[in-house]
């Protein structure tokens, strides 16, 4: 197996767009954006790779300032690094790359915020994020469970990307919030174990701050995959599924996490040309923007 | 006027994609979905023809598995038995064929669960059930009261589905659930009835409770126009009304006909290409995996 | 059957938009605009219903002068009087008021222009020219032949349409221009028949010249299906067939035509929400424009 | 700079379709629907000068009865007369033939409902509103406050509406309901005056109701910026908002509205080729049948 | 590396709709369509997965008649006999499981006709397809030269398609027709050697028949990147380029193959979700039909 | 009227992506890239604005070597500067910061290769440009004249760019090339005037040939309309005109132009939201990579 070969931060391709706010260089920033346009896995509508693109075009049509948080991008220090060129075709390659991208950041003092591209990057994220957070707790926001061992034969589909965390995460404490699709004995395992939140319709918000008590101060990183949010307000993303969450849901999330310490983040699995309205890019933006400030805010 | 000459299953046209789980043959099946890709009355958008296609092809987007009814479509028989070829500019013989369709089904003791195309479609449908079922009772879910006794002259015109309905329908009763637009009299119509639920917001599972407690064990018939769901989950329908309802207002319904006795069921009005995102399709396909489900388990 | 009761102009539907350069009465005009939103017995895709509305809207995307015959609209008295509302899951009873509607405009001395609509609606069209006109000659720019007897029983469907012409057209003199989809059987009919000119790529107009030679001063109507256009040109239409024409084959068509007795036309089976870009409704526009002042100029 | 010279009626455009059971002619109507196809300052996404064609086309797709209100507006006299054109690339000329023909309006007794086009063309339409009415009260719906002083220079953009008005309008008295964006020093002006509502979540209705009390009978006029809605159900707008409101927030707010004086109205915003699905056309359009109906009840 | 373990027909993934006038069995059919829904390695825009299915669903637009080379599909015993559903995420496995889906095709004495997917499906089939044909002469129909060596670390790109085939085809023989993209060195590369005809405009047909005079009935495989087409007539392929070419153009070189011995083919790189006219799709169908009855004809 | 205060190149606005090959600051360069997204004055179709992105995204969809000339972009030192913000409502001073611009980018020897937006911002860059080249000779590319001397009161629409630029250009030569479109005054203008070379269909590139004969070694300056292809192929602009041009016109002229000195260019109108399938776009970046070339190329 050919193995990446990223070195330094000059190897990040910087010809796009960046997010609104953002500066390219890495002066003092301590946050740093990433896109990672990699949809190799996905099985059933790809575009996934449109994503870091469209989500910093779009972030100008939002404002800097986040009236519930009280605070202002503009009085941020963050770096929006550009995106990350992966060979398509060769998922364990490419994951390898993402664990460099990502060493990378954090050797530069960087919390990482890696805008996907489709879930199976948090694989080669968190394989990484680990040797610097050893007690690690993920938080999961994600319409389906991603707990298969293996989608046609191959073990790094995005359908596989929890599972193949639990394997490596030393805590072995992920909380899933959200999930309502799966298969049964996807579902039997998040039920049966005392590692998952599990799924309480309006009342998702209220139980992560019951489950997250005992770890104050802990290092946490959120896997959020956009299908999470009801299919009406997030239609741009590869597998829809019905009965999801709305902003008001997020913004309560929101409000528990900024109590704890988040140590990096991604968002995943927009398909910005599914949707041509562009709500979704718009709607991932403002993820964004509230976990930057976030980011910003934890030690 | 011509009459349809249907006579057996090989005269359904299989040359299209099945739904997910089902088989191609009829072996001990005690469903059978049937596509029926008509809207020759349609006035305002066509694009319900498209239906049954959209459907059977989005349907590998969702699990087999249902989270809510702890069921899977793969320990469930059901067949797909294709698509009913109709002549689009006669009105008349096309419910002719649709009839005789059902008939088919019936003999076959295959539950029916037709996916249009519009809404006339039920009115063929109807035909033939009540000759199974002389007792039968039919729940409408739908945005319209569809209660016209004409449009534009034609008696056969989606507008007047229950209109229609009514007058061969022997128990007379109806549910209307749902409705939110119609014209004065319908709406007089259905105020006035005994026969109707009034449409209370939020209150649409537990009237139908209520409604339902002295019919235990009645044949129940489920005519479900899509449009009944909100614009924002549903944007993929003729004529979409804004006040809707969401998915767990649909999961609500399901709770209480699962201890009914559904013996058949039709899902229309999807026009899947004004929908580019897919969300409509998707959600049309859960709709018909509950529905399956609930046709299987019931007498 | 029951029977169309159209009487007078005021029966047409005039809430939508004109035809640029149009009046919405009729003194003293010529010429006279009719939308026919019927797609009623199309078999593949809906939706030239929405032709009329499209071509008026945007006709304002193109000038009112013609370079090609010096002319401008601005100097020619026609009419746009809006739109017929037809019936649209009963074929027959629609060619009925198809019929009466073009006998209201001959009554008021006006030279129809009709715009689909599906390629059925000339049956009807035709039923009343020819009682005016005995004598016409038929021109059909196509890609089809259109002669089948009949299409899943139906004798009105938009693909026995000039199978219906011929039967009622006393000269039965139709030349079928551009022809490149049919059946076998269709094809042998067009070849054999003395009636037809065949299709040779790049000299339809000269060899249309050719085989008007000897009908100076026939009346001539002129049926056109968009859909002779090449797909890349006109992709807004039902059935679209590679190996088309192009706008240059059509302006010759025109220099041909201009020295003949034109004295009716319908242009249809746009079907304009099938090509978001517009150019299939520019185009069909400027079809229109052209078509207004052959009308006007012929005698 | 050049003056506007409309001066009456007849300079209106109205080569366009008309709402749903409106009349082309201005005899006894009361209420005056007016089409404004401006987006000349837009920031991000063109395209609400489409908006007028889109809610008269889109309007035949609901009924003209409403059983919230228990109206019809067959029962109700008002005209649609047409659009009026701009001089797109200059504001300050475009605002004036704004004010000029809300002043033809007024002088023939007609209630101005005015559809946009952008939110800038608000500030032409207070002008000569407050002319007739000086103790003027304003309620704004909107997702943003629109209170810079200016955007890239310019002091008529649409991101300055609600300050420009503010400046000219007598009774300083504007309630802005449903706000969630905007920069720091606009929600602290918001949050400082007196003159604002806050935005409490799911408390508009009940909020509005409690500050219009002590206004009984003084005229009000509602400016309506699509973009309050959520953009799921409104995705065809320039810049939509996550985290917006619903059709029974609205219907809430026309509970109150009902009891009080209103004496005008704009609906703006809607862009509706960024929304294929029609949702949000047809959203507006139900919007805009709403306020013909409280328009005609008042006073 | 894991191996495929395709071994019969029955391996096949059935459940979608299958190509107008095919048969779902293999009895004495000589031919047999197959599709690879497989865009792994695609850099710019994905999407050729959905080829399959949207080539079949629109092959019933157009006719089972060619007047060009007067047959009927329906006279033709060919098979549709589904889809591949490949591992995406590993392309190795893929091009293995693609060339075993070949071998059964040949062992079952069916002439394969593949539809893609993208490009490099090709490197697969021809594996197989030499062992049984070992002096194969390839025709390639490309926009694109498709000579490098590698694409970011990969052998298996699409980028890489002929130098591959190059690599393993004994003959080395490959007319490369109408390329008109490519670094510089690809170009040098074909105009060096003599095995490519150059890009003559216009006059491809023509320097193939004369290219091919000298391999009367020796095997020849057609491999069509339908990009080779003018982005015009074919926008729904993932890495359009202008200048190409039109059906006339393709007709020339059907005209060329009939004399000679077509033993198999591919068509790829339709993205058809790309183009929502459609005409992408019903163009590629058109070629298939074409295809299907050169492969029928030859020996 | 406020004057723009743009002083040097650091006031460009390069949060967005860069065009294939092109480096952010201006070592040593001698061309550079300049968008201009300003649509302000667009009457038909707005969103020329999103011209620039959608160009610079869209060029990594095409190769950077060049067949026809036999030249790299790679090989070439060019520059993307960014683009200029703009204040949309305000036509004059929008030319004023388009004049700014072009004055910056002269002094710093960058020859000039604007991105638009509308055809209006020639007008701008004219301005400046004869200063440096008070013997400049115009070459336009366009469907339509542009000849009017004002539209609905304005003179700085794109309808009047031509007259606009006529009125301030010292020499007075315009060759207008492909107009197809226009009031019968301006036909008659084009066609008395010794300035105007004719519109010979498929003549083009020769007539121009001949026309340049006698200015060899003259400052030209391209301005490029895309509208001037044909609809087919550009698809993607406001104003699209039936009857244009296709690769191989442009192909040809670009043969006559190398041999002169063109020293600026600009390509404008491409809107490219109105095509999805991206086609428009890729043209355009074809476009802007054969101009590069000429640019460099050229003394």
């Amino acid at each position: 197996m050919t193995k990446s070969n990223l070195r330094d931060l000059s190897l990040f391709n910087n010809d796009g767009a960046i997010f609104m706010g953002a500066q390219r260089d890495i002066d003092q920033s301590r946050v740093s954006l990433l896109g990672v346009p990699y949809d190799g896995t996905c099985c059933f509508r790809p575009g996934a790779r449109f994503g870091p693109s469209a989500i910093r075009e779009d972030s100008y049509g939002i404002e800097t300032y986040c009236p519930q948080l009280d605070l202002d991008l503009e009085d941020i220090n963050f770096t929006d690094i550009g995106s990350l060129d992966v060979p398509l075709g060769d998922a364990e390659l490419t994951l390898d790359y993402i664990s460099d991208a990502t060493n990378i950041l954090l050797k530069n003092n960087l919390k990482p915020l890696i805008i996907g591209g489709e879930h199976s990057i948090t694989i080669g994220i968190i394989k990484s994020i680990i040797t610097n957070y050893p007690d690690l707790i993920m938080l999961q926001l994600d319409a389906h469970a991603d707990l298969r061992d293996e989608w046609l034969g191959s073990k790094l589909s995005h359908a596989c990307t929890m599972k193949r965390c639990l394997e490596i995460l030393p805590s072995k404490k992920i909380f899933q919030i959200g999930i309502r699709s799966g298969t049964k004995s996807e579902f039997l395992e998040m039920n049966n174990s005392k590692r998952f939140i599990q799924h309480t319709l309006g009342e998702n918000a209220k139980s992560l701050e019951e489950a997250l008590k005992s770890f104050k101060g802990r290092p946490i990183y959120l896997t959020f995959d956009l299908d999470w949010f009801d299919p009406s307000v997030m239609p741009g993303t590869g597998t829809p599924e019905p009965g999801g969450y709305f902003w008001g849901d997020f913004a309560a999330i929101i409000n528990v996490i900024k109590s704890h310490n988040l140590i990096g983040a991604d968002v995943v699995e927009l398909s910005p040309k599914l949707d041509t309205t562009g709500i979704s890019s718009i709607l991932a933006a403002k993820v964004i923007r509230s976990l930057i400030m976030l980011l910003d805010k934890s030690s």
